[in-house]
């Protein structure tokens, strides 16, 4: 172990007596039996972590609170391994480097990553995914447009929905952090942009926000292949599907032929725990067959190592002032899970985010005095 | 009207005393409630047509039995209009041109086509596919390897399924017209090919005839996925799907990343009435998302322009002896429904043909003389 190593211990052992510095963690206690509850979490406080050699040290500013979430602490068969029981619930982050060793980055830094939800985390770089640029707009917009949720909606329609000008695309969850982006995508591309939510607040805001040529509030149509039917007069090309359940076999009635389906989130097909079949609904290989339709699942980490071209294009597009978003903030690192729920009963209305501390940028506050 | 088609009717009409010749036909009668019974099939006698200018009299040798055709007979919507209610059967068959007012055709030669199921029918080439060459191979291989079986099996396994060498292709009925060549086709292409077929005897067949590097009963396995999962230890990259239902559920359980689904046929999901929904299964959504992987509806008619292509490459592994193949023969047109509930029970064992005619070629009999 580096020497500074040892008398920063050394020092922490001689000031004993004082309060040491603390970092706060919302951990995850237990896996969800059914649905996901507040109580699968727990605020536990522990020594603030120290940055050893090549490593930083990382204030989190902001987190992203995601659907995928409730994936990520489940133990069934998953394409990212679940968060360990006992750890920081996973999540994306805008944080700011408090304290550097690492040659890359310089305390001030702004850095887009995963270290989840907790106030400081320490990290060799392998968990932060990018610098975040002031100058290309609004810092937390790294955390939506700029971040997973806009390459997600640029890979997922483009590279698997692959949309033609004059096309129909339907969308779910269309108000939604990455919906929104894949309809207002759709829309640049020249197709008509149709977008399904849950209320008639985000039906307007589908409408009158990110400019969908047409919008459904499903829990509001006694017939939603109807009201489909009647807002897709030249019927689908392309659903960007972030939900399956019933929203999404109303959609497969009213197929065209060749027709893409991106299965990007399951948010309409209720949990089931591991090793139990999943819940049954209408099978599609009838309507996939007739259309010669393609039903293809989506990950957009499959897609990261040209994340690069994704945010370009996206902050190319925000600059422009086609791209439009929403955020829905609320204020405390404790406030994580009770945001995760309401992401997950759909009652957000706009991007989800925890602001964990917005505090000015500076340096980290003096080791021996504890927060709050 | 050609002065010797008026010769040929005032013929007729001076020799209105004798019976006139005939035709038999088996018309479908009803549409299925339920299931296929053959009380909705009908046989009728009807005059014997006449070719007017431009068309040829084809009678008909062979008919093939596909399980396509239940959703032919079937009023709900499908990739191709229904049978119209007391018109003969649709049905690919293997014909000789009787006689020839069109320039393309001469008597004797031998056209695969859409003739249905009739003794004689009159055509004005649109439904003829093309011309059978007895140099390529037995005749009756244009009705399965050489014919829609075979071209589907190649452009279903290699345009939509795209195997790669070394990987797993499971297929099921396995051991039916399209299956044993998409078996073979993947073991050609340096493939694992898996089949999964309904009785010990196909197990054999796949294994002895077909060379299946591994074969599964499904009606025998208590645990069809545990099965499958010995039979794949590399897991699944691509699934030719004939079946849908509990089988294909099964193979869901073991996708590796990226695998392709062909959906080419639903033999294995119930049939319901127009309007009805869907028969109910486990959503396969989850699996697919995990997987990043596609199911695609397949539909050989799309591909039907580049068919030549296919031909020529089966009919170039047929002469080769790479590919082989089993056929199951009936004899007369009065048991074609028998036959086609044979298929749909899977209790055939290979391709299903009726031998309606095959006597050797020659000359139409005489108008004058009814046949039978």
């Amino acid at each position: 172990m580096p020497a500074f190593c040892c008398a920063s211990q050394l020092f922490a052992d001689i000031m004993g007596s004082m309060p040491a510095p603390l970092n706060r963690q919302i951990v995850l206690k237990a896996r969800p039996a059914g649905g996901v509850t507040a109580d699968l979490f727990e605020l536990v406080e522990s020594p603030r972590p120290v940055p050893g050699p090549g490593e930083v040290l990382i204030r989190v500013r902001y987190l992203s609170i995601d659907p995928a979430m409730r994936g990520w602490i489940s133990a069934a068969a998953n394409y990212s391994a679940p968060v360990p029981i006992g750890a920081p619930m996973r999540s994306f982050t805008l944080g700011e480097v408090a304290e550097s060793n690492h040659p890359n980055y310089a305390p001030g830094d702004l850095v887009y990553g995963r270290q989840g939800w907790q106030d400081w985390a320490v990290s060799d770089g392998a968990d932060i995914d990018r610098k975040v640029d002031p100058a290309d707009g609004p810092v937390t917009a790294a955390l939506h447009v700029l971040g997973l949720n806009g390459i997600t909606a640029y890979f997922g329609l483009l590279e698997v929905g692959k949309p033609k000008q004059g096309e129909t695309v339907v969308v779910s969850t269309a108000a939604g952090a990455v919906g929104s982006i894949v309809g207002q995508i759709a829309k640049i591309r020249g197709c008509r942009a149709v977008g399904i939510t849950g209320s008639a607040a985000k039906v307007r805001q589908c409408l009158d926000e990110f400019g969908y040529h047409a919008a459904l509030d499903y829990r509001a149509e006694a017939d939603l292949s109807a009201a489909l039917s009647a807002a897709c007069p030249d019927r689908i090309d392309v659903y960007f599907d972030n939900t399956g359940g019933p929203i999404s076999d109303a959609v497969l009635e009213h197929l065209n032929p060749g027709a893409r389906i991106v299965i990007c989130g399951t948010m309409g097909i209720p949990d089931v725990g591991p090793g139990e079949p999943p819940p049954v609904g209408p099978r599609p290989n009838r309507a996939l067959l007739v259309a010669r339709a393609r039903m293809q699942g989506f990950l957009v980490l499959d897609h990261m190592p040209r994340a690069g071209e994704a945010v370009a294009k996206l902050s190319h597009w925000l600059r422009e002032g086609r791209l439009r978003f929403a955020e829905d903030i609320v204020d405390g690192l404790e406030a994580a899970p009770a945001a995760l729920l309401r992401v997950l009963a759909g009652a957000n209305t706009g991007k989800m985010l925890v602001r964990v501390d917005d505090t000015p940028a500076g340096p980290a506050p003096p080791r021996a005095v504890s927060r709050k």
